[in-house]
Formats: structure tokens, sequence, C-alpha cells
């Protein structure tokens, strides 16, 4: 039986960034994947998805040829090579993984690993032992008990990324980030896409601002959105899909070739021996302490199976604050306050910390502030002028509550929010610091001067 | 004759600028301006250029849209078209001041102003005083006694962004921000194109190995590089232009239809009155303490025209500083050492603080980080792995003393750095800041890891 110092279960995000940890930090390592080095991430979620949105954003240049001076005849894509371009960064990035594992001297096991008390894993027969156990299992498509994926005419966001053929018309139930990033690369590629949305608003965890920004962005470039609506019925009879969406105005149905259900994730937590070592759960959710401690000692558990924000960053975070207290580390817990959430649609959205609503039922005293791209220099020369960087100041302490952007290129701006919180920057800070002219960081600045009286270019 | 609390003779960023927060602070501001409004950075600096090579990187996408699986036929630009979009981007940022003078309340005064003593200003016949002048007359290409300028086939920038027929071949001399952007959009475009630098690497105040990436990457595109070569003489007496270099290995001359010098700028401080005044000055940069006032009570001086960095966004602060101090307010002086840089070529260059070299030749015992974008998942994805994120950090007390970036998207991602900087963060504060995933931003995060010996994707 072979002898490890630590033990990741799952290679995703999660985990091999533990095991690389780990690893730098003289722990001997294995990590357990039943499929693919990198997990969903790298395979089939933030990575391909990029490539495809990447080919989108392209393709919307080729269409937009004559705004910039330039010509082209016949713009087309070839959604096959599209896809293909995707797959084959994605293998890259495996490739990349498998690569870092073997430079960081950790045993990759394939297989399927499941828990065994006594600190031991079976993987399809074979035990393996160590001192500490990380699962880092991750998570996959919620299935809507109306909405049964089969794989083919209601999928998730896996055969999304593949499909062989682009759909004419497509149903995308929610609006999430997964859900408006395939929504906004499916309408680009030129299929009919419908957005249902159960709440009120899309991408409803954001700024209600940016909820509207994107509502207004998405139906001018085409996209059907229903909110406040449900898919309570699907009927797969037919040559295609209908679904009856039921909205405040009544029952309708809706045709279409594909149903996209993109109403969350489901935690990997079956059937890998939680049970047999007695680990305790919350309904999908693994039970931890702040250094990623389950209730049973040597057990530890990060990424998508914890309560923690399901997303990448988040998952890395945790595996490396959990193998460095495990190394005598005198580490701080991970500030669930302070974790950005990006979707990459176009215009992008990145956001930190609390929301204005949120921040007004918590009672704060705040001060908003907003800047449009429209009256930014940089975004006029770049044809970007849609969307804009709101924040949200206590007013009484100068804290920086909230950081909510919407725009070209956001999702590479939220750092400067996350850093300038993560050390308890004020408005007036962020305001004496010289962003270079002309970018559309300047609004950053801006929105924070516009929280202040201070705005310049409004 | 009018009087005001303040007059600011410029309409530059510094200019402009000055006189919205002037107004804000309850000052009544009056502007002069002998040309357009917005000076030189609005109708023929940093937002035109950015407008030309907005087109010029769709124009990069159409001729590779087979990479993103995209097909095209015929991608082609028009020339003119391409600078009319820029001057409808210029016109319209310069309308975009005019509304601001409005709704600021501030008296926009057209003509040529000269300092008069006694805190007075004479434009074209016509005086005017004020409590405090500010000098914000800004600054113009450079001109070399061996490349006499005479706007046709010797031009600077000003001529070379709105060039009625695209030259065939060109030769850049001068290889800082405006000589490499020309050089890129030109080359771009389909022109031939030589860049001639009198220093050993270009973009000479970068990090060497900024330098060499921009080398590297500027070579594989087309583009010819001289370094450690000297224009000695010109001649425009045929078709096109014949200039004689001066290398190491000898003379050479080069053939084009256009030489662009780009050697740097000229403050604008003759025939303002300043000799009239008594204001002091060294070479062509006006003396002032640390809140812009010149040696003589009553006059101050901002902008290109002091010895700061000449850049917009310096500009712009040292203005805002200028008048809060004026109005009362307790300010601190600006940190020149904490000034951000970038060129916007492809790949995009910026910087902030001290270069490796700068760092040890002041015998700092420093850390060195560095990221390449080829490890980033984000720059797989977007087909954008070319440069890096390297970081210097002091070793002793974890200063972070200088970031420098090169490669798509940074110009917006050195805020970060700026604001981290400002906050006086370690290191470790920028590693425990968690970055989303998939971004670029997560390159500064890796580098700073670098520096440490903790970078995962390494």
């Amino acid at each position: 039986m072979s002898k490890y110092d630590i033990i990741v279960l799952g290679s995703g995000p999660g985990g091999y960034v533990t095991a690389i940890r780990a690893s730098q930090l003289g722990l001997k390592t294995a990590v357990i994947e039943k499929e693919n080095l990198g997990g969903v991430c790298l395979n089939w979620g933030c990575i391909p998805t990029k490539a495809l949105l990447k080919s989108a954003q392209v393709f919307e240049y080729l269409k937009h040829a004559e705004d910039y001076g330039l010509s082209v005849k016949d713009a087309d894509k070839d959604f096959g090579a599209v896809v293909k371009r995707s797959r084959g960064v994605a293998d890259g990035m495996s490739n990349g993984v498998k690569f870092l594992m073997k430079k960081n001297k950790i045993d990759v096991i394939e297989g399927f690993g499941k828990l065994k008390p006594g600190k031991k894993v079976d993987v399809d027969g074979k035990e393996y032992s160590a001192d500490h156990i990380i699962v880092a299992t991750g998570a996959r498509s919620r299935e809507l008990p109306s909405l049964p994926q089969d794989g083919k005419k209601v999928i998730g966001y896996r055969e999304a990324m593949t499909l062989k053929e682009q759909p004419k018309k497509m149903i995308v139930v929610g609006s999430g980030a997964i859900g408006v990033e395939f929504a906004y690369f499916y309408n680009s590629m030129g299929t009919d896409v419908t957005i249902v949305e159960y709440l009120p608003n899309v991408v409803p965890v954001e700024d209600e601002d940016v909820s509207k920004q994107l509502e207004r962005s998405f139906k001018k470039s085409g996209i059907k959105i229903m909110t406040s609506a449900e898919v309570t019925k699907v009927d797969t009879s037919g040559s295609g899909v209908k679904a009856t969406v039921k909205t405040k105005k009544g029952e309708e149905i809706l045709e279409a070739d594909i149903i996209l259900s993109a109403v969350g994730i489901k935690s990997n937590i079956e059937n890998i021996g939680l049970e047999d070592v007695g680990i305790a759960v919350d309904r999908d959710k693994i039970l931890v302490n702040d250094f990623y401690q389950t209730n049973i000692p040597g057990y530890y558990a990060i990424g998508d199976v914890t309560p923690g924000q399901a997303l990448a960053h988040v998952a890395s975070a945790e595996g490396i604050l959990c193998v460095e207290k495990i190394a005598g580390q005198n580490v701080e817990a991970l500030d669930y306050g302070n974790i950005p959430g990006c979707t990459y649609a176009s215009p992008e959205i990145a956001s930190v910390g609390l929301t204005e609503k949120q921040a007004r039922e918590q009672g704060l005293d705040i001060k908003v502030g907003k800047f449009p791209f429209s009256a930014s220099g940089k975004a006029s020369a770049s044809g970007a002028k849609e969307g804009f960087v709101k924040v949200i100041f206590d007013a009484k302490y100068g804290e920086w509550l909230g950081c909510h952007m919407i725009g070209a290129g956001v999702t590479d701006m939220i750092a400067e929010a996350v850093l300038g919180r993560k050390l308890e920057t004020t408005g007036h800070e962020v305001l004496k610091t010289v962003h270079p002219h002309p970018t559309m960081s300047e609004a950053v600045m801006e929105a924070v001067a516009d929280a202040y009286g201070e705005v310049i270019h409004l």
C-alpha cells in the first residue's frame, strides 16, 4: 500500500493546485483523477468556453469591420472549427497540468477514488493511504425535475461546448455566468437564442444596474429574454423540443432544437465514501472549518463540494490555504466577502463585494458612484462605450463595500478592486492613485470620484 | 477687465481637468486655448492614436480569422476611413470637453495667452486677471538638428495621424511610446517600417526584458529594428527621402517615403510671457515646488512644461493637486515614483516603479518574479500568449519596487500594481488576493508567487 503525506481526490483547479502547493511545501503528494487532469474547469468549463467566446468576439469584429475603416467579404464561421479550436486549447491546458504534476513529482493515480476509514482511499480496488486526504471532487450541472437532461435535446454545459451541429434555435434556461456565456456565444454564431430566467433579473447575483445593462445589451444583439419565467414542462417527442414556459402573463410554448439547462451545479459527493468515513454533510455540501478540515481528523474538503462560492479561483485559494495550514504555516482564513466573480460574455461582467441592494438591506449608510464607459476616451477610441463601473463605499468609515463592472475587458480590471479592498483602502486613496490615460481603468478612479462628488469627466 | 479666481493657460488634459476641479471647488475659472479644446492629447495624441491602433488590432483579427475557426475573403483596410474614424473620435472627445466646460461654468477664452506681471494674462490684446494663473501649455514634437521636420517627408506625430496617403515605406526615428505605436500601426496597415533607435534597446525606459520581448514581437510581425543607431543626415531632394544611418557597423543609407521623427517632446514655453513675469525655468521646464507654485507668487505650472513625466495622467493629477492646494485642502504631494507608463502597440506595455536594472543600480537586495502569458489559461483561450508580467520586490522589507507588463490588455491591468504600491502592499498580500480565474490578471499574482518561490503554473 502506497503511503503519502497528502492525497487529493480530484484534479480540477482545486485539486491540482492543492497538489502543487503541497509538493512545494515538501509533502509527498498524490492526486486521484477519474477522467481528465484539470477537471471540469480546464476541460469542460472556464477554459474551453473562453476559447469559444474569443471566436465569437473575433466574429463580431469581422461582422463590424466597417466600423473600424476596414472591409471584408463573406465573413463566416466554421462551427466545427470553432469547437475544434476550443478543444485544442483545453487539451493543451490539460497536458500542461500533466507536465506540472510530473515537474512537481506528484503521483497521478487514474481511477475513481473512494474514501475509507483510517485515512485510506480505494481506487478501483487498490488502496492508498495518507496523513491528510483532501476531497476536491467538484460539481456537475444541476438537473431540475421539470427539465431532465437527455444529453441530446436537453443538455448541460458539457454538451453545449461540443455540439456537432450548430442549433438554429436554442433555449437557455438560467442566466448565471454559464447560461449567459453560452447565450452570447450561440447568438453571436447565428443561433436564435431565448433566455428563460426564473428570477426577475438576468445575472441575478449581480448588482441590479449590471443586470439591466446586460439585458439591454443582449436584447440589442438579438437575444430574447424572459425573466420571472419558469420552464414547467418539456416535450422532446417531435423533431425538436417544446418547452412550456410559465410567466406572469400565463403559459407560452417555445420551440427550439436544443434546450441548455444552466440552472446551477450540484456537488459530486455521491459514492466517494463520505458515509463510510462519517464525514458530515449538509445537503450537497461537505461541512468544513476555516481551514477546510471536516469533522473527521485527517479528512479535508475544498472547492465546489464545500459551502463557499463554487468558483475555480475559490477552489484554488482554499486548497492552497488547506495545505499551508497542514504544513504548519501561519495562515489567515479566506475572506469570502472579497471574492471576485466574472462573466465573459460581451459585455463582460466583473464584481466583488456587496451590491447596492445588499448594502442598503444591511442598513449601511453608503456613497454610490458610477462612471459610464460612454464618457471614457479609451472606450470611445476602442468602440467599446457600453457599460460602466459602479462603486459603493461606506459613508462613515470609507470602506470599499462593492465594485461592479460591465463592459469590455472588465474581468481583467476587477483585480484592482479586490486588492484595494484586501488592503482596506479608502476611496480617497483610490482617487489619488494615478491611473494611466487613456485606459478603461480610469473608469474605476472616476466612479470613486463620482461617489465623492469629484468626478471630472461627467 | 474680467477677473477670475483661476485662469488656466492651455486646455489639454492638464488644463481642462484643472479647470473642472477648480470649478468644483467653487473657484471662478477660465481656460485659455489657442487651438482645440482638449489639447494635443485629445486631438493629436492619446485618443486619436488609440483609435488608429484599434483599427490595426481589428485588422489583425481579420487577417488571422482562420486561427479562430472563422473565414473571410478580401480582408482590406481603407486607409482614409481608418484616419477618418480616428478624427471622428477626437472630435467627439473635444466636443465632450466643450460640454464639460459649459456644465462646470468655465469660461473658455479662445486665443493665444501671454502672462503679464501683476497676475494678468493678455489674450490677443485683451487683458484678464486672476488670483492664480496656472500655465498648462504642454509640449510639441522635439526636432533634432539632423532631422528637421518639413511636415511632408519628415514629419512629427501630428502629421503621422492624418496622412492623406499611406506610405509604402516609413522610417520611424525613436522608439518611445509614440514611435512604437506608429510603427505598429503602419506595419499593420501594410507599410514597410524600420525603427531607428539611438539607444541599445527599443522602448529604452522600460525594463530590459520588456524591450527584448517587444523587439522579438515586432520583428516577428515584420518591423525592422536598428538599435544603437543614429540618423545623421536626411536627403529629401528626390521623390522620396534618404536617411543616412550610423550604426556600430558603419553607415547605411535607408530609403523611404516618409520619416517619422519621434525623438521626444519640447515644452511650449516660448512667447508666453515667462520672462516678463520673471518665472524661473531650467532648459525647457518651468521650475515648481511640490504644489506647482513657480518662483513668482500667484503663478503656477503643471503638465509637460514642468519637470515630471510628460504624460497626460500626470498633468491631470498635478492640476488637481494644484487647485486643491489653492482651495486650502490638505493635500499630499504627488509620488512621481508611482506613475504608470503605457504603450499601446500589440503587445501592449505597461509599467510602474523601478526596472530590475534601476533597482540593482540602487544597490537594493531584490526578489524578481516573472510569469509568461504562455502559461496562462486565459491567454491560451484568447490566442494571446505573447508577453509576461515581471515584478520586483525589496527582499528585506517586501516593498513592491516595480511591475513590468507586456502583453494583451496590460494597460488596463497596471492599475492594480499602482494602487497596491500606493497602499504599501507586500508581495504576500498580493499573493493572497484571490484573482479571478481565468483572467490575464492572474499573471500578476503568479509573478509575485514566482518571486517568493510559490508559483503554481510554471
